[in-house]
């Protein structure tokens, strides 16, 4: 493979990214002036220097000037409420959560979701990092935050099995179902029908 | 017009139908035989004489043989609890939750959602029919289950208003929020996180 | 099955129309009051009447007061170009042309493709009417129009094949290849790169 | 901005990237291994140090090992008919033409498309460029390829009114219009039927 070829190979690795448009890119590059793509080159550079893996919530975040070098800027935050716990599945739901501002606690990113057929968990998920982190103490309710899927579904049990005996006091809840903002009955699944009419208040 | 212009309009008018598929409907009916015609045109006034409007619910329903002249099946059916009344926009939510097999109770279509800038109601929705419906005794309970939109929360917010005073004992709930079968944190709008965090459990 | 359901399955025949939407077209007709169903009845009994399939084109059309019994409008037009016939796939074909306003002769209604695996080739296609139509004489340029497709690649070599010898002096063409409005090289096909290369001009 | 929201704003430049997927790129890189973006950085530095653009037909080319310095593998192969040159808007629709392998003259990439009210037309393509290719000698045949548009449209008029003297005996050509490959007659536009027929053979 020549240099175009190996570009476009890791192109097709990007989120949402197919052979075509992956070809696209390096096309697109080719015709940009040298400054471009060494501006874009020491930005993945910087970026790459500047990114921290979270010691607390295991979220990637950008370091800061002055921040500290191995906790986030949330894990950090002394006003952030730490007696709530958000486990959710990936980084991104942490930026939508956030953006939401509707929650004030704390995160953790539990990396993925468990396989609904599989025993070696700790291979996909930080199982074992979750109850350093709620044996660490001060956390009175962990949220589980998953998609509403099988595997999310079975992620959210095993959870529930897994730290149910942790700590006596620790409230386990998860996101609640039911309608959705534009669901419309007409269209809806069963499933969703069922939780909108058990949790109806 | 000629006969097939008008046929066009009218089937434009059909759920779903533009412009251009009237005209394929059209085009696709005059090269069918004599007897697919005459077929479809009894069908329709069959459909027509043996449709009738529920007196209790005011959904549309096939006349049974033998079903009584005024009352539909599921409002006649002594089975089916009478305590419990979902209020739904229309006829086809009916249809879905129905086939959810997730409620026992019994139905009331209000025929539509209540504008948000509109001060006679009456004309929009059944709000008179279901006040007598709930003075007749014999519901406890009254859910209302409405699209999450404006306009839906509005119909809400306006038939707690109106049957808050009815009864003394009548309860009135709407359906659960929260996320849906399928839906992604990544992709959710901050209302659906919202209520997902507050309706957690 | 009752009448509801029956009608459902005839609105499934209609073109682009799947389970879903023939249920709501019956729901939606369930709701409209007995005059709405009434004139759908009429027109479409009123449609089949007035409906005539044309002796020359074999086309479906509709009897204008006054028009002859057999022959559509367009040939009993005896100012229309009668030496040039336009050969096309079906009725809907013949509506698009005819809009374009760029086409001036005569047309025939073919019925169909012919398949690319079968013998008896009459079940499907009008090639005994074609035939009969063109050794009535006054036709010219025979200009066969049908979607690029394998299949219709198909049908006219077929009909090349058989009408190359049917008169001396019968002209047969096809309509042009190449980029279509809007098409772009990026995006285009082998086939299509070749036809415009081939036919440019 | 810091280097991940300066980095978003380089990935939307890219083709097809909007804001939402820019980011996801973004977090998608703070994941990966430092390794990776080595890597990445690595071939972009590379790609650019390999990239020359064709002192012949202009197109951006991967500079091969003992290639020569300043011609594209096309231009500089002696095997290759240069009496013909296909002139195209940019780089992705040589690939497109090229992987057809129903063309097998020479390139000139004008580009751009020359807006329709526009003076200074220098600026958009390579029209000086273009005529001293041509002043060079050994084509024969211009081949004009550009998208059915408005804009390609009048690109073409304006190459043809400004070669048409250039050279006695250069023939000019365009691409041929049509049916493309699927196009179905009940869809197409007046434009392309009315090109279909005019260019029927």
């Amino acid at each position: 493979m020549n240099t175009a070829e190996k570009l476009a190979e890791i192109f097709k690795m990007f989120p949402g990214i197919g052979e075509r448009q992956a070809k696209r890119f390096v096309h697109f590059l080719m015709s940009r002036n040298p400054h471009f793509i060494n501006e874009l080159s020491d930005l993945l550079l910087d970026l790459q220097k500047g990114t921290r893996q979270c010691k607390e919530c295991f979220r990637f975040y950008t370091l800061q000037p002055g921040g500290k070098n191995d906790v986030c800027d949330i894990c950090s935050d002394s006003h952030i409420d730490s007696t709530t716990l958000l486990v959710i599945e990936r980084d991104s739901d942490l930026e939508s959560i956030k953006k939401s501002g509707t929650y004030e606690g704390k995160y953790f990113v539990l990396g993925g979701l468990v396989p609904i057929v599989e025993k070696n968990t700790q291979k996909f998920v930080r199982i074992k990092e979750l109850k350093e982190r709620l044996q660490k103490g001060g956390v009175k309710e962990v949220i589980l935050a998953f998609t509403l899927s099988p595997q999310g579904d079975h992620t959210d049990h095993y959870l529930r099995s897994e730290l149910g005996d942790l700590k006596s006091d620790l409230k386990i809840s998860s996101l609640g179902r039911g309608l959705s903002t534009g669901t419309e009955l007409e269209y809806s699944d069963n499933d969703t029908i069922r939780n909108a009419l058990k949790n109806r208040q």
